[in-house]
């Protein structure tokens, strides 16, 4: 067990430096890097999807997926003709600088301003993996319940945004809004909580405005 | 990376004895093990709620819950006066045979029929530790999406059983089971697939028959 800690701590500092790379990288170029974290199925290539299509035509963008198997979120991308590639882990339940910086050349991206970055679905394994991101996100969808940032505490510590998402099933769940806005203002008291509903098209205004925001900061304060 | 692919090799044969250890002494009491595994928010801990509900009286039932933080879990089953002992992995992403030994002696349940083990909200790492279990279940939300078989293959091909919970939903989510169906017998040609709404309690008798029927079978195989 402590061999594991051990490997496991070396792991995660060999990451580090990648994802120190990474950053200066991304500084360069400008690029506003957002690295998106949840359980599978909480709407993150959904939420994509709505974003690319609002930010259209006014900022560059391209995604790098991370899924264990299948190219079908890349897929979902490149068809509305947002530079997309596909990072498939082989089992391994996280992305790593390494697999970014991979993906990268794989993809070969024209220079973008916001590159958002598919996390493989699980609440644990990524939190600790830094991809050389400005900041993380994570997701949850209402139809998970009103129990999880107590219960995946380390994530919703910190991610700076916190997407409660599928806002539209909220007639049809039990799920108290209240009680998951006081777990994750506890956990993350800096956060912010954005509510959307991919599919009707709520929230999406405010999550772009945010992502613009972020950008004008990032370049600002590269001068 | 080939020294965290080695340990952990070692870790799961080591992982592999203890579970046999765990198999030997549930087939000694009789007791029907199984492992339970989702994403987070998929409904494991209600769909035990449901089934030791519906078993009271008539089989005895203890729970393993296995989760990174808090107790919540363990004290809804418990709520039900049903014997239950949480497992904190404080952060570790899926439960193995050694913790399940220390949560039995933790727990010092009564002798069981059915002891269920809640894994840890994880679709990917709980996959390839056995837990001394009898079989897999894995559970999906139909909130989702219909994608997960596929995108997840490992865990969808190792689980006998399928549970498709939270179908109340199907009518506010876009979600194919004939498309989940598919790719649930393409992985797992053996499989069995059920289908769930542990709220509206539909589905419940049908997976409690199946876990009748497993443990007579256990126990007549066993003379």
């Amino acid at each position: 067990m402590k061999q594991v800690v051990n490997v496991k701590r070396r792991a995660l500092a060999a990451n580090e430096e990648r994802a120190e790379a990474l950053r200066a990288r991304f500084a360069d170029t400008g690029t506003l890097v957002v690295n998106l974290i949840s359980s599978p199925g909480s709407g993150k290539t959904t939420l994509l999807e709505a974003t690319v299509r609002a930010l259209d035509g006014e900022l560059g963008c391209a995604v790098l997926e991370g899924d264990v198997a299948t190219e079908r979120d890349a897929d979902r991308i490149r068809a509305l003709g947002v530079p997309a590639h596909q990072i498939l882990t082989g089992g391994a339940c996280h992305l790593d600088a390494r697999l970014v910086e991979g993906g990268l050349e794989a993809g070969s991206f024209p220079e973008v301003d916001i590159l958002f970055i598919e996390n493989v679905g699980n609440l644990i394994c990524p939190t600790t993996y830094d991809l050389g991101e400005d900041f993380k996100v994570v997701l949850l969808s209402v139809a998970e319940g009103d129990d999880k940032p107590v219960k995946y505490p380390a994530i919703f510590a910190r991610a700076e945004i916190a997407v409660i998402s599928k806002t539209d099933l909220l007639p049809h769940v039990p799920f108290d809004l209240d009680a998951v806005r006081e777990q994750i203002a506890t956990l993350n008291p800096d956060g912010t909580i954005l509510l959307t509903s991919s599919l009707k098209d709520q929230g999406i205004d405010a999550w772009c405005e945010l992502l613009r925001s972020r950008l004008t900061a990032k370049r600002r304060a590269q001068g």
